[in-house]
């Protein structure tokens, strides 16, 4: 199995994603190539580390996750390979990868120096072409992650904001918007466990709130402002039928207090 | 052969698609997934109807056509494995296949209900992912379709308008707008069987009018309005070189009229 | 190896595209089918020109390139086979592969006139489908170019405006702008050979002015303007971390100047 995914902020349409799709075939022409998403905010890199935790898991063990959201590219920063849980990783050590790390722990990382798994002509704009894709087919041709540089330590962080959790009330933060216009927290249903879920739950967002957690979209009229678990396991905001984002005008950053009296 | 396409209202670039190919790929890694359109506006159950129908059966007999457009997820609502025609199914049954069934029966309809060909958690929200995606990749692996659970009737439908035929005129409706901003009505060239084509023939819409149905988009100056039988075989407007729906600020549910003197 | 890729004008997310695949996979079920881009504006030949000339040439020998950006549909421009270097291409004889014909010549020019190649039914308007699409299957599966028509000569031709070289300065254009807003000049580095490229470079578009030409995107802070050789060794203005096209208002057509004192 040779399965590789690419996450970039080129755009959806992007022909600069082509160019990844070239180089790996050239290599590899029987890689399964599969796009991860193109639609990352330029240079945006913590929405990659949040796509990367939602949907990186879902794929075979052993696929190649080529990461290509690179504010630095061409100055020092490190490209890394990085073994995490089932999953291999290629990316710049700049914090993309930081929210896969806080749930499993890396098991190998490797600095990219060989250039021997490179493309000849390496630009100074354009790394995720001429050093990650080329490395990302030859691993998944069989080449050992040890020939690719020596083994490599700091990996990147960024601040996650946590949810707190006290005895009457739990605050988290809206993390991010789906392409639903739903307001994602970064409050999980761990932080929830034991609290309940009716309509003693006061969910309170700006000006906004609602009452009780539910199951799915379609338990209330359309338009109504519901809270319930999302598919990746955190409490978020949506209107039935509509974007909340829009309606709201509710932007990433925002608080969110779950309360019961 | 083992061909599945991906149609659902998540937006291109979602990494909710990716969810999908991981999900298939975990089970099945030779698997061929194909993007049929994600770009379907969301809970739009007719759009992706006639999506369904313009270009599913421009695959190979026996692909299976996953279709996550699904605002009813988590209620009650049944979701099916349809075989129509020469292409196969895994859908909500919303209505989304009405205008498939409306050419060629199903020959065979089951409810999704043996979990053992789904994911081990199923969430509430994300049917897609944990219920359609591996029921997908199992039955491209040769699954039986009857092993997934019972046969379904109620396939539900949705109200599709027809063109109406008088002895001096046709009267139908835009259906859809493409991405060239072409107008797509639901005239077929069939019931314009036996009528004049040519500049005796006036095509009426709101304001607007031209004479004579073209063969393609070249044949008048840029900036001509013209009617013409399109490349699914219905009557559309268009303006040569740009966009008819942006010019004329025409959408969807507008009336059409081809008049004969 | 039977790689083919389709870049055309139908935007991206358009099902038109899914239709191609479907044509695609059922003549040749294991072909390898990658998107260049489906987000050329509507009819632009030019930028579909200069996409190919960036891209196409990052994929295996032999890749069969289709290009369907065809505002001449329907009439009688032909459509061509090119084996253009190591690579192969099915587009309209409209100077779309002029960009890619400058730099290589065409070994082998075929007019498709053989309709055992396409598909029974070839509507007026979608040819990409009907014709270009079949033809790529039929080849990948190892058709010979000369049975698909007679040799074909007139392969249309676009004026791309060149770089002039003063004693003191290179006069250019801006090209295009890239998806993160850069702006990318027709000054390729051979034109600036042996000029100095440090601080003594003025770089001059529009009202604004930089100095120096930089080798990447992170020397300078954000919001600075700067000049760099870009990934298709072409020179390049940029703003870092934010898009110079909108920030600056500048379009393509726009003169660049590079001026040493």
């Amino acid at each position: 199995m040779s399965i590789i995914t690419l996450t970039t902020d080129f755009g959806t349409g992007s022909p600069y994603v082509a160019a990844l799709k070239g180089v790996i075939l050239s290599i590899n022409p029987a890689a399964t190539i599969v796009d991860l998403t193109h639609a990352v905010p330029a240079q945006d890199i913590r929405e990659g580390a949040m796509v990367l935790d939602e949907v990186a898991d879902r794929f075979p063990e052993g696929t190649i996750h080529v990461v290509v959201i690179d504010p630095g590219v061409g100055t020092d920063r490190a490209i890394v390979y990085a073994r995490i849980g089932r999953q291999q990783f290629i990316a710049p050590d700049n914090g993309v990868l930081s929210r896969v790390l806080a749930r499993t722990m890396a098991l190998e990382v490797i600095r990219l120096e060989n250039p021997a798994y490179w493309l000849d002509q390496i630009s100074t704009t354009f790394h995720g072409r001429d050093i990650m894709a080329p490395v990302a087919a030859h691993l998944s041709l069989g080449v050992d992650p040890r020939e690719l540089g020596p083994v490599h330590v700091p990996l990147g962080q960024l601040e996650w904001p946590r949810p707190i959790r006290q005895h009457d009330r739990v605050e988290g933060t809206v993390l991010k918007i789906d392409s639903f216009g739903n307001l994602i927290t970064n409050i999980d249903a761990q932080t929830l466990l034991g609290r309940p879920m009716d309509g003693r739950a006061c969910i309170v967002c700006n000006i906004y709130e609602t009452w009780g957690i539910y199951q799915n979209y379609a338990e209330q009229p359309r338009g109504t402002l519901i809270a319930l678990i999302g598919s990746g396991g955190c409490l978020e905001l949506a209107i039935v039928g509509e974007s909340a984002a829009e309606r709201l005008g509710i932007e990433p950053g925002e608080p969110v207090v779950v309360a019961w009296e």
